[in-house]
């Protein structure tokens, strides 16, 4: 018998049974246990890692059902000499590739180089910070852990794992499109039939289909500025895609436009995003008068509407308005739903409803894309919404979110001097939403701001990032209160 | 007691207990179940559904822990009378929206429009034919489902849940990487840094950032014909996105070309796309000194490579010809690489590799068009890949369709007259991968003969979707063993 010396790490990702299991392999890899060598007896090993000796034999009998170990006596394993198992374990020694001489810069389409996509700046060990005001980050204790491994574990049996392992091409979860129909659609005000949803790998990757589908030759893209980052990303790519396309910035604050955009000050545009529940990111929802404002704005210009209504019922206003597209009568309006936000980021599932044609569309392109989402989410989201545990979190979420977002009110209302009255500080009133905007004097650089709170432990967002053109709008922050 | 009638379904997708919890969600929802509706006893249910009176405790705890029902007795439960709870679950009734007098087809960008994507096209219920020769679907009856649940349930402990439920931007699971590095590239003989390697969404995804990003001015695409059906879509795509491309047709053969694409036939070429482990869909394996010679071609053209190195490890050869990438010196070829195909379909996860420059511009992509693939997967791979249960799996599929690769070809071998040796039949000499080949004569109608197969309950796959004309190209089958 070798010896081998093993030690256990607590911040592992892997299970203690797991260590024993991958520092086995690793060492059958690397040769450091060739074909054929005893191990360790179960007890000996046990003791040199305090561990259970139940662990060591769980990890010792794992690797026996997958061949990797033979067992030698009651108690005894070696390690296999069937080749044919250790030849896919085994290292080799490889020279490394790359990388000279070609001018990637010139290579590579230019749309995507000219790109400059900057991004919100937090640090990765967020959660580490005592106050993290940050948007778009869920409470992870508010998760219901077991609820989701219930749906998941379901979702893996072996007669739904055949459905969601078939290759679907660009096909979705029939259980799932029909939980959107009837469990989501139709508590907005949707009624659609199914041919009319695609589901999309997440919101982004919605609107990503959307607005590279509606933009033809000679289109005007239109968007809030400040406005969703990621859309204005897309936005000016699709405008340098050709010659032929331009996008155009509407300017927009909650103090000048309290109920939301004004279709009056659009003009002349033929695809327009939205976020009139809470717009991005000041947080405004737009009143009941002038989504029917903008509804016959479109029809009189014969525009196209994407609708991005994430996170509409965190929202204090009872009842809550109707959504853009329950009042579409003329099919103008494309809906893009989203189950990242806040409920559970990092699913990446979304969705895209519209006219049948333009699914249709949007289907092929999806298929070019990435052909179909993963089959096991899309299954266990269908059962968890199936089963109402959705609503039933979204229900505690809201509760939450709400209750925060009236203390942070509270709280900025009263320590701010000149809120609401002047031009120095600026706090839209609460309507919902899950963070607040802030416009203060232009004397205070946000990022300086948040390079001092963020040495006392407290991360905010400076909102530069939201404008076309940050320089001149470094004196907005924007305080989320989901983390 | 209001009177309410349950029924059981044995089909349904929902567990017993599932279908108790979404009945009384649903009657709730439609307000046949108003609030304070006291409930039957758990008892009387259980009688009534001929289930375990567990199964029906079980299902009104549940709900009673969502505050959905309330214990009103020892054993008595009501709806609950908290309307905030029954807001969410309460249908609505709508008007239907859409969808009049929008001209569509003048809407839509007309790339898309302009695409005729075909596909195989195969009985959704193909599982229930005795006789399924279809590629690319996996055996489910190998797959290791508890080894994989075991992981997706270690994927789904809070701690790790934290850090894949993060929004990640485009940022990939760094153990997913770690593991593509160092158990799936290095076996493959390629070693790269963690900045060459980006997660996709599945191979298709992979394949359409690395051709769109290579896409630039009076760029000319290449593949051989007939070859992989929605690259050949991707690529008609992209000719078609600017007055300035195009895409090049290399004819392509098993009998012309035994050892694979000969890199003189190519010329003048910017990017190519190659499957040399399985020429898609003749299996051809490329030979060793066809690889060398088309790096070389590749160095004389300066032109990139798109290497799809699927299934690489299906092969009867020894050793397994390296792949283009390792023997890449300067930095030429873009490796794609699956977990869909014969693994786990469905899962949607793969990677590209590349120079870093290119990787970094791809990340810039793949944030505009979906952000970054699931965080739950990319763990639940990671640690499947960790802990060796990839690798185990995979090498008990190989050995699995290595056998059953034989056994067709034998069969075909004893049935089909004149093999080999005139115009009439070819099937190429087995090399491995996961399909047979048939070029028949071409008095046959594939398409005719799928249909006869399929009244006498065999499915096969009529060849001419592979081919850019297909209508010239219906004496070609393929015959699939995976399922």
């Amino acid at each position: 018998m070798r010896e081998i010396s093993f030690h256990l790490n607590s911040n592992s990702h892997l299970t203690l049974q797991g260590q024993i299991r991958y520092f086995l392999i690793e060492a059958i890899a690397k040769q450091q246990l060739p074909m054929g060598t005893k191990l360790p007896s179960t007890r000996a090993l046990a003791k040199q890692l305090r561990v259970s000796r139940n662990t060591v034999i769980l990890a010792y009998q794992s690797l026996e059902s997958d061949g990797i170990l033979e067992s030698v006596s009651q108690t005894g394993y070696r390690v296999t000499q069937d080749n044919f198992i250790i030849e896919k374990l085994a290292h080799q020694q490889v020279l490394p590739t790359d990388s000279a001489g070609i001018d990637w810069q010139n290579r590579l389409n230019s749309n995507i180089l000219a790109l400059n996509q900057i991004a919100i700046n937090k640090p990765e060990n967020w959660r580490d910070y005592p106050y993290p005001f940050l948007y778009g980050q869920s409470d992870m204790s508010l998760f219901p852990f077991s609820d989701w491994r219930n749906c998941m574990r379901q979702a893996m049996t072996r007669k739904l794992t055949e459905k969601w392992t078939d290759d679907l091409l660009a096909n979705d979860d029939r259980e799932l499109i029909q939980q959107i129909r009837e469990r989501l659609l139709l508590a907005r005000g949707i009624q659609v039939e199914k041919e009319q949803i695609l589901v999309t790998a997440g919101a982004q990757n919605a609107i990503f289909f959307a607005s590279y589908l509606l933009t033809n030759r000679s289109s005007i893209l239109a968007m809030e500025d400040p406005g969703y980052t990621d859309t204005r990303h897309l936005f000016s790519w699709l405008a340098k895609n050709t010659d032929y396309n331009q996008v155009k910035f509407l300017p927009f604050s909650a103090q000048q436009y309290p109920d939301g955009l004004d279709a009056d000050q659009i003009g002349n545009v033929s695809l327009l995003y939205v976020t009139p529940s809470h717009q991005v990111p000041t947080g405004v929802t737009m009143s009941l008068e002038n989504r029917k404002k903008l509804l016959a704005w479109a029809d009189a210009e014969d525009a196209i509407i994407i609708e991005d209504d994430y996170d509409f019922e965190i929202n204090h206003q009872r009842p809550v308005i109707p959504s853009l597209k329950s009042m579409d009568r003329s099919g103008r309006v494309i809906y893009v739903g989203s189950f990242s936000k806040s409920v559970m980021p990092g699913l990446r599932l979304g969705f895209l409803v519209g006219a049948p044609e333009f699914i249709e569309e949007a289907r092929k392109l999806k298929r070019l894309c990435l052909r179909h989402t993963p089959g096991n989410n899309q299954r266990a989201l269908a059962l968890f919404l199936t089963l109402g545990y959705y609503d039933v979190h979204y229900q505690r979420l809201k509760r939450v979110y709400l209750k925060r977002s009236a203390m942070m009110g509270e709280i900025l209302q009263n320590n701010l001097h000149g809120m609401n009255s002047g031009q120095d500080w600026f706090i839209r009133p609460q309507q919902g939403g899950m963070s607040y905007w802030l416009q203060m004097p232009k004397t205070i650089d946000s990022r300086a701001l948040a390079q001092s709170c963020m040495a006392q432990g407290i991360l905010i967002e400076p909102g530069g990032v939201f404008f076309q053109n940050s320089a001149d709008n470094h004196h907005h922050i924007r305080l989320g209160f989901s983390s």
